[in-house]
This record gives C-alpha cells, sequence and structure tokens, in this order.
C-alpha cells in the first residue's frame, strides 16, 4: 500500500475541498532479464535504476494487511517465484515509524535482521522522505530497498522473472489482452482500489456522497461484466483480477463499515459474490489472505475514523468457502497447459485461517 | 432512549472494566385512569406522582431517531391515541444540551413553544441534574415534564389509556400473555436493545467482545423463535415486538458498522429479516421509521466513535417493502375485531421516507 499517510489519512492526502487524493510517488526502480545475474544496477535516463533478475538476490515484504502488497504475494505464488524471491512480512500494525516486524521471532526480520521496514530504507535513501511502504523489494546482501513502485513489480514478475518461474505457470499478462487488462485495471485502480479510500477518508460530507456514488457506479459495471464471464479479461485469471482481489476481500470486513462504503456487502452482489469466491478458492488467492491481520491493521491504524481502535469480530466469512458455481460460466482459471500452484511454502501460511465470527 | 450522555458514549456509563451501563434512573410519575380528567397529580408513596389520564393535557415528545421513543409511538399509532395525545419530534442531532427541536418552523416546538426538551425538564426541576431523554411526556398547560420513564409509558398508554383509544384498538399486553411477554422483553432489553450498545461503547476490545457473543447469542435465539412464529408471544403483535421492532430496524443501516455488531446484516438471518419486513409493512410501524434520520442521529452525535461526522449514504434498505412470506406462520398481525390504524395524521409523516441510498 501506498504511504504512511495515506493509512492514517493524513491531510496531504486530502484535495481542499476535503476529497482523498493518493500520494503516487514511489521508488521506481525495475526488475529486468536484461541484465546478467550479478549485475550492478544500471542507472536509467530518468534518474531511477534497473536491477538484474537473479535468484535468491531480493527479498519482498508485505503485509498480510496491505491490498497492494497483496497483489504481488499472490502474483508471487501463482508464478512460482517463492523459490527465487523470499518473502518476509510486517505486523498488521505500525507507529509513525510504520512497518514492524512484530509478528517475527525477537520482531526482527529473520533474513533481513532489521525490527522495521524503514531500516532498508534509510539504508539506501539516509534521508528517505517519503512513507515506508508495502510492498518493497530488498536488496539481501546491501538490505537496501530496491523499489516500492507496487504497480510494476507484478508486471516485471510476469515479464522479467519468467526464467526463474515454475513449470506450468500462466502468462498472467498476455500481449494479446494488454490493452483491455491495462483499460480494466485503470478503471478498478482508481474507481475502486483507491475509490474505497475515497469514502473512508473524506474529509466532509460532500465529498464522501460524491466518493460513494463513483465506487458503487464502478462496483454496478463490475457486478454487470462479472455476470457474462468467469473472469474479468479474456477465458482466464490475469492481473486484473488479481488487482480486483485484494479490493474484494477486504470489502466485507472493512471497506463496507469502517469506509462506510455501505450500500452493499459483496456477499449481496451476486455475480462479484460468486467471483470473490471463485478466486478465494483458487490457490494462490484465499490462502495469502489473512482477514484477521486486514481487520487488525484498518481498524487499529486509522485511528482517525475508528479512536476506540476496537477490531469487530464480524463479519462471518465462512461463506466464502461455499460452492460459487462460477464454473458455468465462459472461462477456466488458467490456460491449456498450466497447472495449479502447489501448496503454501512452510512457513508462509496465514496465521489466521479461521472465518467464522 | 436514555441519558445524554448514553448517547455519547459518556464514562458514566462505563463500568471499571470498560463494560457499557445504562444509567436508568427517570422521572417515574405515571399516567392512570384512576383519577378524574382535571385532577391535580397525586403523589404516591416512592415520591413520584400519579397523573389523570386525559385527552389533550399532554404532549409526547419524541424522536425520529431514538428507539426508546419509537416504542412509545408505535403503540400511540397502534391504539389510535394520536387525537388525545399529541406529538413534537425533536431533531436528529443534538448538542450538550441534548434534544432541539431544530426541524420545527423557527426552531420551536409549535405547541410547547420552547427550542429544547430541556426547558420542559428544567420548568418542572430547575436544577434537574440528569440526562434530557426522549420519550418524555410534557402536560401542556404547565409547560412541565410529567414523565420520561421509557418502560412505563406503552404499557399506561395501553392499559390506563385505553377509553380514548380507536374503536378496534389492539390489547398489547392481555393478561393471559403479561407473563410471557415480559420474560421475553426483558431478555430483549438487556441482550438486544442494550445489547447494541454494550458493543458501540464498548471501552477495551476484551468488553467489546463479550459484548459482541452476548449479542449474537441473543439474536439466534430470536432468530429461532421467530423460526417458528409470526410474532413473538402469542399469535398476535404485542408489546413484546414494538420492543423489539426499533432495534432491529435500526440494525443494518446503524449498529452493524457504527456499533461494530458485525456477524450478520438482519437481511442475512431469514426469519429475523422476514418478521422485520412483516412489521415494517404494517401500519404504524414503517410509517414511523425514519432511516436518515436514524443514521444523522447515530453518525453525528457519537463523535467519540466517528469522529469525522460523515453520514453513511448505505445501506440499501429498499429490501423493506419485499415480500416476506410470514403469512404462512402461525399468527396474524391483530385479533379478531381488531382494526389496521387508520393513515398517519397529517403533519406526521416521516420527512425522510426513501429507502435507497
Amino acid at each position: 500500500m501506498a504511504h504512511e499517510e495515506d493509512w492514517a489519512g493524513d491531510a496531504k492526502n486530502a484535495s481542499p475541498d476535503g476529497e482523498f487524493v493518493r500520494d503516487t510517488t514511489y521508488i521506481t526502480d525495475r526488475l529486468t532479464a536484461e541484465l546478467a545475474p550479478g549485475s550492478a544496477p544500471r542507472p536509467r535516463e530518468d534518474g531511477a535504476f534497473d536491477w538484474p533478475v537473479e535468484a535468491g538476490r531480493y527479498r519482498l515484504i508485505g503485509a498480510r494487511a496491505c491490498p497492494w502488497a497483496h497483489r504481488t504475494i499472490i502474483t508471487r505464488r501463482l508464478l512460482g517465484l517463492e523459490d527465487a524471491i523470499s518473502l518476509g512480512l510486517a505486523g498488521p500494525t505500525h507507529d509513525k515509524r510504520s512497518w514492524r516486524f512484530d509478528l517475527d521471532p525477537e520482531g526482527v526480520d529473520p533474513v533481513l535482521r532489521i525490527p522495521r521496514l524503514q531500516d532498508a530504507y534509510l539504508a539506501r535513501f539516509p534521508e528517505y522522505p517519503r512513507g515506508i511502504t508495502v510492498p518493497a523489494l530488498v536488496e539481501v546482501a546491501s538490505g537496501k530497498v530496491v523499489t516500492n513502485d507496487f504497480p510494476t513489480i507484478p508486471v516485471d514478475f510476469n515479464d522479467q522473472w519468467r526464467g526463474l518461474a515454475r513449470e506450468g505457470a500462466p502468462d498472467l499478462y498476455p500481449a494479446e489482452l494488454r490493452e483491455e487488462i491495462d483499460a480494466v485495471s485503470k478503471r478498478v485502480y482508481t474507481e475502486v482500489n483507491n475509490g474505497v479510500y475515497r469514502c473512508g477518508f473524506a474529509g466532509s460530507q460532500e465529498a464522501y456522497e460524491s466518493a460513494y456514488h463513483r465506487l458503487w457506479t464502478a462496483l454496478d459495471w463490475l457486478e454487470e461484466r462479472l455476470s457474462e464471464s468467469r473472469y474479468l479479461v479474456g477465458g482466464h485469471i490475469t492481473l486484473a483480477d488479481i488487482y480486483l482481489y485484494p479490493t474484494l476481500v477486504r470489502f466485507d470486513p472493512v471497506y463496507h463499515g469502517h469506509f462506510k462504503a455501505s450500500r452493499n456487502k459483496i456477499t449481496e452482489m451476486p455475480a462479484l459474490w460468486g467471483y470473490l469466491r471463485d478466486l478465494w478458492q483458487t490457490p494462490g488467492f484465499g490462502d495469502t489472505t489473512d482477514i484477521l491481520e486486514i481487520k487488525q491493521h484498518y481498524y487499529a491504524v486509522h485511528t482517525d475514523v475508528n479512536p476506540t481502535g476496537v477490531v469487530p469480530l464480524g463479519p462471518d466469512m465462512t461463506g466464502l468457502n461455499t460452492p460459487h458455481g462460477r464454473e458455468e460460466l465462459p472461462g477456466t482459471p488458467f490456460a491449456e497447459g498450466v497447472t495449479l500452484p502447489g501448496p503454501v511454502p512452510a512457513g508462509e501460511e496465514v496465521k489466521n485461517p479461521d472465518l467464522s465470527a
């Protein structure tokens, strides 16, 4: 997820009329298969760097709570990059210095040996002026952050890391569908992924009402689109689905009440609810989702919205495991020849699999 | 509803372990048919007074927002006491001096000619030390509050005011069912009516979780009970139903999110949802319910819970008007010989009948 300030609803993210505006300035370094493993990063014309794809060189730092990190964790798993890129997970809550490894033994990441993600940012940029965000790729040997550019990390995983992907890995961003994936993902990003924040962090009744109508216009569009096909673009799971899922699975437990995105629960939208269950039940989605950590994050960190810090026990999410009936629609999870990801690597299981409330 | 402090989640209502405790000290004067119209109030041994039932002498002050006032407004209407007892309605929000007549022309109650309900309390008790609450019965001529004892007002309406009730009015508290009505109502009161507040005003995670489980244990009990019979006690609408309805109709728009009573929406509980729609569609219930004023009240007044003061647009409540199918269960709205209440008196219509979101 974006900047620390976003999570706390800081005024930096509000325009003068009270509308939430996301700060979108990131470290835009990228990973490329063009450079040989072992190479130093290569400067680009825009001032950022390209780094070589290389097994074991980087660690992906995420957090179960964060929808933007969740995209990268799902993509890594669908592609079977677990052996090539290790995963570190910050705990669900953070303070002024942002994400902490407080769920790890002794409160330090077992590979990077740091208590806070901030340490990796400061290792590279001692005066780093912006928010400490996940997802972040960190170079293990130097302990320096390489990139936190959440929109390009899944794309580079799919395109540049393919040589290290598992046998039978899907192409999540097929050339012939890129234009449509980009168009759908753009609308999903501005209207849904960000749209829920626009509702929750609205600084005025007027800004909230405008945000609410924008969000539900987009959700109605998705409901209609997903009534006719099993996935968002083409016949199989693509990055477009991976970008929508983290928001959908957080919707009923967090955005519906906490962000007042309350026209309906997703369980009341037949196509979206079937689609959410379908993805949830596909390896890579439900097995990377920790509903409790998600709730702990939002309800504990946003004291401006929830001053008591109490984390709700509801809703009952056991319905996620019920039959979804989406097999009858056009589409299958993956193209022919693609296999399902294997089991979750030992140590990466979600800590709170219970869905009852 | 109870005391001003309750609404604001004041510490006076929290026990040392963070559990919400309702202040239940009221003005316990009652109305009686034993005294002749025109009589002065008669002192009781307990220090309170009994006042004569008398058409036109009293004005009921309520607020659309308040569930405790809502009980009395429904009872008045089912019994057809509208001509005998006029109705004044405070607006949905209030300040440190509590309920205001800010929806009335010039911001004063058109009969009592006061801007705040507090004025009627102070007219009787110049040093009144407790919360200014609705429902309150006020003597019109003197401008003095007579009683704010919400548990006895509906009982006295049914028992003592029967001589002034409409032809065909129901007996909402039949002698042969009183014991059962009292038992069910007591559990509904402690576990549900108050249970939602116990969730919302819990001062700690532990107190909240305990309150949540207590509430849902009771709602599951009601779900089961209402799966087998159309109404709570006996074959017809009684005070027990009138006491449950105000909490149920506020549940999805307010208690589910604002008070974190979020295991399910009422729409997800088949029997409770059918029961709620059945009552909503019965004259006296839906036609006295203003969902918008309800939301405006809770979300604006509880700044401890909702510091932004933003009022959610959701949920979509149009489902309240859909067929409920409850006619197939044992029971009918009223006993033989009882008629439905007539139309809402002119000027008493709810101001915001729109249920969409």
